[in-house]
């Protein structure tokens, strides 16, 4: 058989950083903030969003862009929840780069939009190699999964702006210490913003929808500043 | 910047399926049975192993390899418990592969093994990927992750020889029904064996354990009979 040969240039990754700016750039200019929403698989992304957005849907128009190996559970859900959806799936890639979310971007009508969220691939490795464009990157971890999870893969707590810690309603069934958790990702983050809640209860979305709302509030206004001049 | 070029041939990987067939066969001819152990991360596969050694290490000298991005905490509880242990660290990779695989066994003491584990870094989607050798995959599903993984995470679930549901015992705080993960897992793998069990108390691990016994027994006897020769 014939060597297939794939060729991989530092050019492709110059690339990929040029296309995540000029994404970022795009949404300011529209006022549009991007969440990357990256966790486990089963940490209860789907379910935080959910109710994310019946929160906020009254003060922002709000939409998702649903990203998985395969299926459209996740997409299908939202969907029937009113939310604009748009499902991607990565033809097995295990996490969403900046071209494939350009892509899904052209695919997918955000001009009107405040809030957006891309639902990453459920994976704690790969997704956090990826910019993507994101304004801000958001990381769910639950509680069940343990309190150590920062201390085996770091990176991504490293790049989160903020940490969910979910399933907090569960908290009695597993061996998990909060401190503990907070103290581990503060070891690989010292500035993560750490969200005790329950993504089934509501408890603690006061606060993770409030930094929401300043975080959207604060991307609003820069882009009044820098308006349409790629900068 | 002058542009870096990685050639990625086709042999690349027919190298490793080589070095794979060679792990597999130099395994069995010593008799040690590997199970290549993989789970989202947090789904409960340091507590599983602690517990099926507890039970099998009477009958089998037992040891693991514990893969991780980074740490020591899995290989740090193993070691406390008495199970012969090393830690490989992957350098970011998400998956072990058959190279690193082979490595590690070239690092470790197997030839008295009976039951050799190796703990893959917590992923659904990467280590699916990796033929590393082992005489059998064996994937970690847990109740909190939710019943609709397999439709996720296809990959994962059609190459397990076994599916460990795990923490039965929170089954009550979660939405998750045993019927539609079977059924979800047998869509993409009808001959999987699924286990349900409670790494916390037990609770289903006498079929788990009794079909590790039972491919332990076919390992050993098949390896009588192909004895030393490359086949």
């Amino acid at each position: 058989m014939a060597v297939r040969v794939i060729e991989v240039h530092e050019s492709v990754f110059a690339e990929k950083d040029r296309i995540a700016r000029e994404t970022r750039h795009l949404l300011k200019a529209q006022g549009t903030f991007m969440v990357n929403l990256m966790a486990s698989p089963g940490a209860g992304k789907t379910t935080t969003l959910l109710r994310t957005f019946n929160v906020l849907r009254e003060e922002y128009s709000c939409g998702v862009m649903e990203a998985d190996i395969d299926a459209t559970v996740d997409a299908d859900s939202m969907q029937a929840a009113g939310v604009r959806t748009i499902q991607v799936h990565t033809g097995g890639a295990c996490a969403m780069d900046a071209v494939m979310t350009r892509d899904a971007l052209q695919a997918f009508d955000t001009k009107d939009l405040d809030l957006l969220v891309l639902e990453n691939v459920g994976n704690l490795v790969c997704p956090a190699e990826e910019d993507v464009g994101a304004s801000c990157r958001v990381n769910i971890l639950s509680v069940p999964e343990g309190d150590d999870k920062p201390l085996k893969y770091p990176l991504m707590f490293e790049v989160c702006d903020a940490v969910l810690i979910n399933k907090i309603d569960a908290e009695a069934y597993f061996d998990f210490d909060r401190e503990r958790a907070a103290a581990n990702i503060r070891l690989r983050n010292p500035d993560a913003e750490i969200f005790f809640v329950s993504a089934k209860t509501g408890e603690g979305f006061d606060a993770w929808t409030d930094y929401l709302r300043g975080k959207i509030r604060e991307w609003k206004s820069s882009a009044q500043v820098t308006g349409n001049e790629i900068t």
